[in-house]
């Protein structure tokens, strides 16, 4: 029998949540990361690897996989768990934001959004119908509802217009997720508004009027600056229901996440830990290392002393950094690895320490590593 | 205690052989497939999995090595076994060939060739006695002597003249290898005389003359064609030591490899499995498939259903194809895997095969499976 979706929490340190969240492929627990596997693979990452690092789900991209191999292909070979190996849950995106930021020549009116593909220049038509449709024949145990990320900067007025187009859309993605989502699937809304506080709660409002099994935060981490995006949250998770969880899309850096969960926020996704790692870059219990950097060309020290990740315990920084160096694949594939890793072991640390009332202390932790920058956050879910 | 390097023939079937070779990282199963792991690395694998296909040992590549990160580095981080993560058996060539097929301005003279590195330009100076201090300061358990690599087509002089300068090359390698060598490695000689009987009769006698703890044949695999290639096996390997390994360079196919054990090939190496693999090129039970074809779209089915290894059991022909058509990393990760995975396969096939008197039989399956070509074989060791 197919589990039904469900979320509880199991425990609380100030805002800061720790719960569970039951799908039809398993078990989330949160605050969760969720690797991001673009075109139905976590980059340079075997999925008994991503596995092991500790995550419990994976993100799929709608853009990208509505393009290559195609959604009914996928659907015909027996959906996206069985197509990319991967047994756990995975959540997709509506394919909104991604065809705002690859896609060229779009086309933006109240039915949806026409554009070309940036891979072969072909013509799409991507609507909350099909978006919907797509994440069903994907078969994601949670779906996104379709919207329009909201640039930024905007005016009052454009995020108004803009947010209020998504939440009609918003709508239009519930109804077509009723018609024809299998047992046990979930849509989640997406909030949006910009960095307007009115406009965050007039969309919080209108999101939970049509009701969904969870709630996203989208529009953030994209160029508005960690403080800002901390601000942004403060005045929008209180709107939204306590007893559903909470996703703050296209997030972040170690801090942007530590402190988000301090927000009450549940779950995250990032491409940071496997496009660092694909370019040298390392996150590690000694901060963010530039593994390229010749300092390491003669270290015999592993990645991470204080991990127990093969990949960031088993061979030396001077080897990476000649395979780095070298452009050599394993590179990529280790420092990948050891990052999200990372990333999992630092969620386990945050789930932990909300339990015992220790969240406070686990931030300390993280902003001790990686002091805070102005701006640390990369655009969501490239 | 480090063991001594050792060879022990376990049973005969016409000319092919089964035996074992002992070294101070342990035991080399012949006849024997060694993955290439040119810069330290089998390109897109784990050391992990590379040890699982079955794979005993593995090779490096002194020219790539010396220029990066160079030997003298991978000496002070404790050697190439430690720095690469593998524990067990490592061949290395001793650059000559490379340094023919890659460099730039080479200039060859008695005392050995001065060269420009392909990657940066820096002028470099290989004789024997560097070439085996690499080898040394790499740690290598079997090393090669310093060889001219005839090219093809050679007239009979310059063929002769060529494999002369290696001769007067092998005698000096064996006397820098017994001023430095650690206890328990061991030194191969290469013999050379290209396409010409009579000059391989005279290398062989040359080098046996010196005396190595194995024997490859080198200059093969250039461009001669598998027949050619046969053919001078035929009349080399007789005049090799019976108690020796015999080992030959930069081959091949399957095909090759299996029809070579069968002139009395003991040892093999060629990057073909993993550099096929990074191109969408799988050897599988059902021959070679070329997996970026349209016909592999939607094809369900697994990479090779009758392998045990999870790269060829685990995931769709179209997944592959879509993964290989994406550049996605995890397609050269998954066909490098498997295509190795094979090779080991039909070696561990060929010497149970050789055991139960079955080699004609066991040649005759992978010739049903990988038809002859004119000439299937691409150079060596690149």
């Amino acid at each position: 029998m197919t589990e039904r979706f469900s979320f509880r929490l199991l425990a609380r340190d100030g805002q800061a949540r720790r719960g569970e969240i039951i799908t039809p492929h398993g078990r989330i627990r949160t605050p969760a990361f969720m690797p991001v596997g673009t075109a139905a693979t976590v980059k340079a990452m075997f999925p008994e690897h991503v596995k092991a690092t500790g995550a419990d789900i994976v993100l799929g991209n709608t853009y990208h996989l509505m393009l290559r191999p195609g959604a009914e292909r996928v659907a015909a070979l027996g959906g996206l768990h069985r197509f990319m190996n991967w047994p756990g849950p995975i959540l997709t995106d509506s394919g909104g934001f991604q065809v705002m930021s690859l896609a060229k020549l779009r086309t933006i009116g109240e039915d949806g959004v026409t554009f070309r593909s940036h891979i072969d220049g072909a013509s799409h038509h991507l609507t909350p119908e099909r978006s919907i449709e797509i994440q069903c024949l994907l078969g994601a145990d949670i779906q996104m509802a379709f919207d329009e990320c909201t640039p930024f900067p905007a005016s009052h007025e454009e995020a108004q217009a803009s947010m209020q187009l998504s939440m009609r859309w918003a709508a239009r993605s519930k109804a077509a997720f009723a018609r024809q989502a299998a047992p046990g699937q979930a849509l989640f809304g997406i909030v949006q508004g910009g960095i307007y506080p009115d406009l965050r709660a007039a969309s919080a409002a209108a999101l939970r009027e049509i009701g969904f099994s969870g709630y996203a935060v989208g529009g953030l981490a994209v160029g508005e600056g960690q403080a800002k995006m901390l601000e942004v949250l403060e005045v929008t998770t209180p709107l939204l229901p306590e007893d559903k969880p909470r996703y703050l899309m296209g997030v972040g850096t170690p801090l942007d996440i530590a402190e988000a969960v301090g927000r009450g926020i549940d779950m995250f996704d990032c491409v940071m830990p496997t496009r660092s790692g694909r370019h040298g870059q390392a996150f590690t219990s000694e901060g963010k290392l530039n593994i390229r950097n010749a300092q390491f060309k003669d270290d015999p020290r592993p990645l991470d002393p204080a991990s127990n990740c093969p990949a960031a315990r088993d061979y030396s920084r001077a080897y990476l950094h000649h395979l780095i160096r070298s452009g050599e694949p394993l590179g990529a594939m280790l420092l990948s690895w050891a990052n999200v890793h990372f990333y999992q072991q630092m969620m386990q640390q945050l789930r932990t320490a909300i339990s015992e009332g220790r969240y406070q202390e686990a931030l300390a932790d993280i902003r001790r590593i990686f002091p805070p920058q102005a701006s640390s956050t990369t655009p969501q879910g490239l």
